[in-house]
């Protein structure tokens, strides 16, 4: 496997992008409706090796969409609908190029394929919160991812030409499950009855016509005479029932991020990165408002993407994906904040009190929302450090409860800075409620799961700082020694992490890290995705006579027929 | 791997036993109370190659733990409360045997796995609907596996003697997770906090005494002094509050099962399974009851486990076992019935009028529930074949509705039997609640999951024997094809399933089973184990270098590093 296994190493990740960049896709607008349209260079591949024909797309593909999506929400408040098409004849798109998924490393798979579910949840993320709609517009064949991208759209509907359809091959024609979110939101968000679904992914021909529609694949089929008006039509009717906010202003613009990267650091103003190479460890710090929050939300939509929320958020999304897809060997994250907790909860105040009338306000909490959720499901060990100086409050504070464990310092470094002030941490109303996990739930809320005498006594402090030994009653935090264990007792759960399978580790934290309910999207990341990352990594899949390998040679895979 | 990876292949596991041929438990009841020890033989594995050293255990220990569950509901109706303890001085339960799923294969160690939470599930399901409550009384270290066993009971007493702890070493010790359960039930049922739980999974040596009740890892510590009269303080509270059932007569005999094996086929009374292994395909029928049901519930306690439902039931269990545990290459498996509706249905009817007022009719269908619970999570494709002479009605109803696909004749075969009357089947009271799937929802509601009217109108139906065409479109059956389509049809769907990918399938349907809500029994079956099967599968557990194949060598595991 490992032979073959060699195209994603030649390669450092950058997904910082914009659409002048952009080499797959076209992002135009037309007053309230935006049209994305996917049209894949087949010699753009983010790494040499393969083509990508039929509209197939790579990881580079999905940053250009994942920016685009960002961008509609900051850039252009106006947009209420938006629809993804295909700038090719016949074909919407074919999915993930198999040649490429053939020849990357299981790590490579495993984080192309988080990065384009949390690209697709972003999408019914604005659907449902942003009051930015997604339409799929397939004018052609959606097979496989392509289809599983217009399964993250609020409304599909199918050219009805008597040759386009939407499918699901990956089994039949792989040996692997569409993995994508294809089956969960196949039964879970589309309702298609278990066996219909069961039918529809072993037929690798698709399904198109009136019984994909019976079948509730999609939602309308449409002949191409009338694909033009009927594609306005669906636009028309979701922008009339959009619940996009108002709020002043034009689209804040998305500038470039001031990133410098060296080897053993990745440093943006706000948010920086160490990277121990040897210990396998990164020590991230967010650093907070070098001022006090705005007078007014118009202040914010002036400071642009300068206003602090957003451009920390901004640099901490970039630099967990950056983490995630180029230092796969640096397996703990250790997570400070370093700033005046005062100033965050300012911040954090604006936002909420705008929230609900402010498209900007809601934006910058619900990409603040997005970030943490890519926290959650990074297989990396967190561990947050709480020390005098931090500001672990409010929207910083997710970060210490996003935490696989914390450490607060009881008291002061008497060597350090002894006349330092105790660290506080600090639950606001920024803890309790707008910023859920996947599960729906608020970090809090998961966090004491089953305890709601706990999370009642932890709301009746909000607003207070609390210091470590009330933190650690409270259960805040996770342990709390003094200035004379701290050094010995970090150390130990540092290094000890760097000790233990990083497999176990990823399935423990995917095991703990969702206490309570499911749903949707905690099924893809959980469920399908475990199921997922076994069968990539089994040889029916991807060994050398595995299906995956053989896909195109004319030749069928030898499979082990043991079912385990 | 594969070079040690021969224990299991030498042996055929019956998973049939017996009280008197327990080799590793000792049940003894005592009026309302039984007590179930722990004490196993280390010299009889099921397998040679390894010893059962510290109470560790491997299949064959659990199979005799499932037979003493089973037969505690069956032939111990006054049994209120179970003390599951051990025998052995100073230890639980050190869980299972490492050199026994070191040199596993991997289907082997996953289908164990699976037995196991099954059993454990087992267990729940006893407390929780059978007034059979169980209490573990660690009377020494439960480690590993032995903790999750007794995380599987109601209340956890451990033993105060400085020594004595609770832990979860897998990963620490074996670079593998926590997964029988453990690290879902430790957070999603005891509501131990996701940090603390972090932690206590990292620490092999475990946590004891207050720290343990502190942490809701154990309910209570007894010292060594009071152990024998807190435990049964304990146990008389149980019986105290328990839920169990009246009802006349003494216990039924389990009797040993008529089971005829033989290369290509399996045969019970009421179950046979015909073996085709060229085309990996097991050809199972059920046969209905060969006369009307009993007048009495009376009556059924006198045939006892001769009565219809509890004879079939029993035997589909072991048939399910034996194909799951020594026939992994048969990956599919077609389903039929054949028999009188009207009988099965009488049946139903008499155990579901008695279902809250006798003991033996709620065992009865439970552990109908139960097996139809095992059917969900076995890895093997099941395609229900609905044909003339059937008889899916009401329980055995279920068995379509627990198939991946159903395909019912429109008609009837004209060459083969024109005067035949056409296959019907009829939705009763057993498919409307009594026999939720692990999510907690009835096969119907899964099936219709988001489609209220769907299963309104299947609910009005109900008691209507429905020929093919209603049946196909009410959404009961997948397809209706007639007596010129069937053969060709049916073939290619049982072959084509025999084409793909079995660990492709195996991922799909475990993801397509499921819609709706989750549950801790879904989470431990769908997240947790596939992680676990993935860490099982990759080298830093299973390779040469590997945690588990290193443990106890002195050397540690060389691992990969990289994160996926």
């Amino acid at each position: 496997m490992t032979s073959q296994a060699t195209v994603d190493r030649s390669v450092t990740v950058d997904f910082q992008t914009e659409p002048a960049r952009y080499k797959h896709w076209r992002l135009a607008t037309s007053g309230p409706v935006a049209t994305l349209t996917m049209d894949v260079d087949s010699r753009g591949g983010l790494v040499p090796g393969y083509e990508l024909k039929l509209n197939s797309y790579d990881l580079g593909v999905d940053i250009e969409l994942y920016d685009a999506v960002q961008r509609l929400r900051f850039e252009h408040p106006e947009v209420k609908a938006v629809v993804i098409t295909s700038g090719k004849e016949k074909i919407f798109c074919a999915g993930a190029n198999i040649r490429m998924l053939a020849a990357s490393s299981h790590p490579w798979k495993v984080n192309f394929c988080k990065f384009t579910n949390e690209t697709r949840n972003g999408i019914e993320d604005a659907t449902a919160h942003s009051g930015q709609t997604y339409i799929a517009a397939l004018n052609g064949t959606a097979s496989g991812g392509g289809y599983e991208l217009a399964l993250a759209c609020d409304h599909i509907v199918l050219v009805d030409d008597r040759s386009s359809v939407v499918s699901l091959p990956e089994l039949p024609l792989l040996g692997v499950l569409p993995g994508t979110g294809g089956l969960t939101r196949v039964v879970d968000k589309r309702h298609v009855r278990r066996d219909l679904a069961d039918y529809f992914a072993t037929k690798s021909e698709g399904i198109g016509g009136r019984k994909a529609v019976a079948w509730k694949l999609v939602d309308e089929v449409a002949p191409r005479a009338q694909w033009q008006d009927i594609i306005a039509e669906r636009a028309r009717l979701t922008v009339a029932s959009s619940t996009r906010l108002p709020g002043s202003g034009p689209g804040v613009r998305l500038t470039p991020l001031a990133r410098n990267r060296t080897d053993d650091a990745i440093t943006y103003p706000h948010v920086s990165a160490v990277l121990l190479r040897d210990g396998g460890v990164a020590e991230i710090t967010v650093t907070g408002p070098d001022a006090g929050a705005p007078a007014s939300i118009a202040e914010v939509h002036a400071l642009g993407d300068t206003f602090w929320t957003l451009a920390a958020v901004r640099e901490l999304d970039d630099l967990i994906l950056d983490l995630r897809a180029n230092e796969t060997e640096i397996g703990t994250w250790v997570l400070r904040t370093r700033g005046d907790a005062a100033r965050v909860l300012a911040h954090d105040a604006l936002l909420l009190a705008h929230y609900d009338s402010d498209w900007l306000a809601r934006e910058i909490v619900l990409y603040l929302k997005r970030t943490l959720k890519r926290l959650d499901v990074t297989s990396r060990s967190l561990i947050a450090l709480i020390e005098p100086g931090s500001c672990f409050a409010g929207s910083l504070l997710e970060l210490a409860l996003a935490a696989d464990r914390s450490y607060m310092l009881c008291g002061v470094f008497e060597d350090g800075d002894p006349d330092a002030e105790p660290a506080t941490i600090t639950v606001s109303s920024m803890n309790l409620g707008p910023l859920p996990m996947g599960n729906d739930l608020t970090r809090l809320r998961t966090r004491f799961f089953g305890d709601d005498d706990a999370l009642a006594a932890v709301g009746k402090q909000a607003g207070e700082p609390l210091e470590a030994a009330d933190a650690e009653r409270l259960g805040l935090v996770t342990f709390a020694p003094d200035d004379i264990d701290w050094e010995e007792e970090v150390r130990i759960a540092v290094e000890e992490r760097a000790s233990f399978s990083p497999d176990a580790l990823t399935g423990l934290e995917a095991n703990y890290r969702f206490a309570g309910p499911e749903t949707v999207e905690t099924k893809i990341f959980g469920r399908l995705s475990a199921w997922q990352n076994w069968v990539f990594y089994r040889p029916n899949a991807s060994g050398e006579q595995g299906a995956l390998r053989k896909y195109g040679t004319g030749q069928r895979a030898d499979f082990d027929r043991k079912r385990v």
